[in-house]
């Protein structure tokens, strides 16, 4: 534990926005900057960060203009889901000691009044999982899937973007409910891993197969619910071979957002209307009440060993900006951490 | 009422379907052929059409392959839902002197088993409604709106092609249901038809105004509902402005059914993403057993006089081709009806 006198000497390293970025994000699009430790004002905590989150919807956070929320304002510190432990509080809720959870941002002694802040604990799951299958990926696999997508035992599940953070918890959550996977992933390795060790079914390389094509050929009576976190000409090979009366479920466009080009939107779109097919966008945050309930099954499958956390966990603070890139150039395998302190 | 003899001697004329079209619709994709008109045999019905309904439908019927129903075979006549008179029953179901309503085809005399027939009453309402507000279009308008739609009182509704057979009728359906209705049609003549005569609160004209902004400024929070019959640059006019949970009815795409350059699907579908929306397709076959249902409520609007069914009559059978790409090309006001006949 820091003391108060330590902590005023420690420097609180911070990427804020420079710039909005132009097609995919770069190292100038941040600025470094060092900052003082600040001292925990009446009902403030100090937090060391321990594990950054980096995540999808971080692009999108870094255009101007609202979308489901805000963006972030150039000067900002550059917002992101981090995890780390309670330095010092002056808030009755916390202690010292404590590991919390929240959109602390990408500094590494983050100052927080509470809201919106959970505490976790490292004896019910390691505390990287706590950014991954029971963190916001792990609740955006369990809402998108059992509510938006209304899956149901028996359902043909296509997941794209199926080695990440969310699609390989929500392959899993549609296999522990009965349903046949396919998993599209980039590469032999990713398709080695979502089939192998994850259990899926069948596995699609987008970058050296057919996509369009795989899938008929492994889902010869179509897609019952197609996930879809990329956008492009994967959800057109996905809408190809809907269903009738199929689910697509729109989580995200990885594939788009770092696109100078203008997003492409599906050009067979009328399947939907062919197939009485829905489409449905969804955001985590409007099932926040929910969490619980859905963190609390999904620990039980964890320790049943039906569902198993990945996590790809880079190490240095300094080297937030490259990370971030690698998620959305496809180097991960699983949840991408970037690990800033020590447990 | 002809006889046996005379039906005998005259001639059912007949547009089958010559050529797959490019682009366009045009008479060389039909072939004028005359046939002798044949006796019924036992369990069938002969009938002179009098009304032949020209949907938007019957361009993708014209395409190779299968969509929701099998396309039209080269050769075979062009499939059609008309209302003619039955001249001669063997079936016991139908007597001579019925008006009957079915997917006659684009002919003047024919003959069928009475199977997907049905008899209708020309005291209830003049014959044409039965092709418009009480047929297909109607029926469409209706399921749409109220099923996939899940239209509710206080909607704010965007109608697409408002002026036509569905729009017309769905417009006014939101508008009977307690909802705020925007139309979208071509021309200063269709919006005053729309604003004045079927009583929508604004009207759009997308062929003089910026159908993006003109949404925006006519419906300041948002686009509850949006009933989709165009695709093209309407239907992102829509997604540009979908409120939160705001629903998308993909009933047809009727600047999209003639192109050549390869259909458009919207750029912006992440509006779906972004406000939890939802985008689904509707085929109005699928509510067939419910049809009496929707028509006998409909009929009773009409007679109160809260509906209001407009037909646009063009007569001669053989204007046929010319007279369906009226229809792509929005020269009509309400339904589009081929009069071959006399009632």
């Amino acid at each position: 534990m820091a003391t108060n006198a330590a902590a005023r000497t420690m420097v609180n390293h911070q990427f804020r926005l420079a710039a909005r970025p132009v097609g995919m994000v770069k190292r100038s699009d941040f600025s470094y900057v060092d900052e003082a430790v600040w001292e925990p004002k009446e009902g403030e905590l100090l937090v060391k960060t321990i594990y950054i989150s980096l995540d999808p919807a971080m692009r999108g956070w870094m255009n101007e203009g609202r979308s489901y929320v805000p963006g972030v304002a150039i000067g900002e510190v550059m917002r992101a889901l981090a995890l780390g432990k309670v330095l010092e509080s002056k808030n009755a809720a916390f202690s010292a000691g404590d590991y919390v959870y929240g959109p602390f941002g990408v500094q590494e002694y983050p100052i927080t009044n509470g809201q919106g802040i959970t505490k976790v604990d490292p004896k019910i799951a390691p505390l990287p999982v706590y950014l991954g299958a029971l963190g916001m990926p792990g609740m955006t696999a369990y809402f998108a899937l059992l509510e938006t997508g209304e899956l149901k035992a028996g359902d043909v599940v296509v997941m794209s973007a199926a080695a990440g953070a969310v699609g390989s918890v929500a392959g899993q959550i549609a296999k522990i409910k009965g349903c046949s996977v396919v998993g599209i992933a980039g590469g032999p390795e990713k398709c080695r891993f979502v089939k192998e060790e994850l259990g899926f079914d069948a596995a699609i390389d987008y970058k050296n197969e057919d996509v369009r094509k795989a899938i008929a050929r492994h889902c010869p009576k179509g897609v019952d619910v197609y996930f879809d976190n990329v956008g492009g000409e994967i959800l057109e090979g996905a809408l190809a071979n809907l269903a009738l009366r199929g689910r697509v479920v729109l989580c995200g466009a990885i594939s788009q957002y770092n696109t100078t080009a203008g997003i492409k939107g599906p050009s067979n779109y009328l399947s939907l209307l062919i197939n009485r097919g829905t489409m449905r966008g969804m955001i985590v945050f409007d099932f926040a009440a929910r969490y619980g309930e859905a963190a609390r099954e999904m620990a039980g499958w964890i320790r049943a060993g039906k569902l198993k956390a990945k996590e790809h966990i880079v190490e240095g603070f300094e080297k937030f900006p490259e990370t971030l890139a690698k998620l959305y150039k496809g180097e991960n395998l699983g949840k991408l951490i970037l690990k800033v302190g020590e447990e």
